[in-house]
């Protein structure tokens, strides 16, 4: 168990490396780099479909699609007019450094602002991988119940943005949007926390501010 | 890498004893045991709120609940009337027959006929460890989309039953209770499939009368 342990330290140390090497080249490109974290089914894809066009002018991007198998997200990005890669796992439950860098051989990075990394299914694994990410964002849907940001602590902590989405949904079900805002805010006090119904688009807007602003934040720092 | 691989290997190989170890024990015993995998919010411990006081006098139950941090879901089941011990992983992204076995010791087993373990909210890394379940069950809620079993595959063919959950909820997402199961047995046509509302009780007998025929197979088997 402790070789386990050992091994495990290695492999995180030498990715966060590799990490740190893509975030400083994302950085001297003027890129901003975000790293999406959720469960499956959180939304997030669905977040990105309906954020991506009204950024188009604002803000251009790529994204990195991570999936155990398919690669059914990457074409819904691309039929969204947004360039966009697929990595499939194959079994692995989250994405690594390594990865995103093979990836972006297949992206133009000429003219990006932005590049929305979006990793595998997956609330708890990926919290330990740095992609090159300048910030992380927890997707989460209202859906899922409100007491998730205090079952599942460390992907609240090590982030610094959470989406609560289908909230269109929140009549239906037992959960409410202020009270799984107030326990993200329990876990971690620093995070800036989103609600979006991206069926009708409430609260997108807010989202787009927010990034056009961490982008500024990006080249002036 | 390939030390890595080994040194995993090795690790599932020797879970994979200690869990034939306890089945074989629960199968003396006339214990059916079941392991419920699925993603944060799938409906997992809401679905065992509503099933347990149907099954309190056909198939006498206790549970055991994983979740990387909290025992609400403990004391959820505690709170409908059912033995239920509470595994707090810390981090870890799934159980393993260890942290069962010693589980039990908080669990009186004479009478039980049923012992469901809820495994800790995700829809990958659960899949290869073993528990000493007689059979696994993954719990999809529809507000998930209807391309999961596509997407997280292995989850599927490594188990026996499918349960779709909150079905209430389909009227109002984009997603189709017929298309999710479809795609369930086009990655394995071997699951047997169930959908429910717990929040109406619809589907929920289903569910008991299949438990009741497994839990009756293996006392002949």
């Amino acid at each position: 168990m402790k070789k386990s342990i050992q091994l495990k330290s290695k492999v995180l140390a030498r990715n966060d490396e590799v990490a740190d090497g893509l975030r400083r080249k994302l950085t001297a490109r003027g890129i901003f780099c975000l790293n999406l974290i959720g469960s499956p089914g959180a939304g997030k894809t669905t977040l990105l479909e309906a954020l991506l066009p009204k950024l188009r002018d604002r803000l251009p991007a790529a994204v990195v699609e991570g999936d155990v198998k398919t690669d059914h997200d990457m074409r819904r990005i691309v039929a969204v007019g947004t360039p966009a890669v697929q990595i499939e796992t194959g079994g692995g439950c989250h994405l690594n450094a390594e990865q995103v860098i093979a990836s972006l051989e297949q992206i133009d990075l000429d003219g990006l602002k932005l590049l929305i990394i979006e990793n595998v299914g997956n609330l708890i694994c990926p919290v330990s991988y740095q992609l090159g990410e300048h910030q992380r964002m927890i997707i989460l849907s209202i859906a899922e119940g409100d007491d998730k940001p205090l079952k599942y602590p460390s992907a609240f902590t090590s982030s610094d943005m959470v989406v609560i989405t289908k909230t269109d949904l929140s009549p239906y079900v037992d959960a409410s949007v202020a009270e799984m805002k107030a326990n993200a805010l329990l876990v971690n006090p620093n995070l800036t926390v989103f609600d979006v119904a991206a069926k009708t688009g409430d609260g997108l807007e807010a989202i787009c501010d927010h990034l056009i602003t961490l982008h500024g934040d990006l080249k002036q720092g």
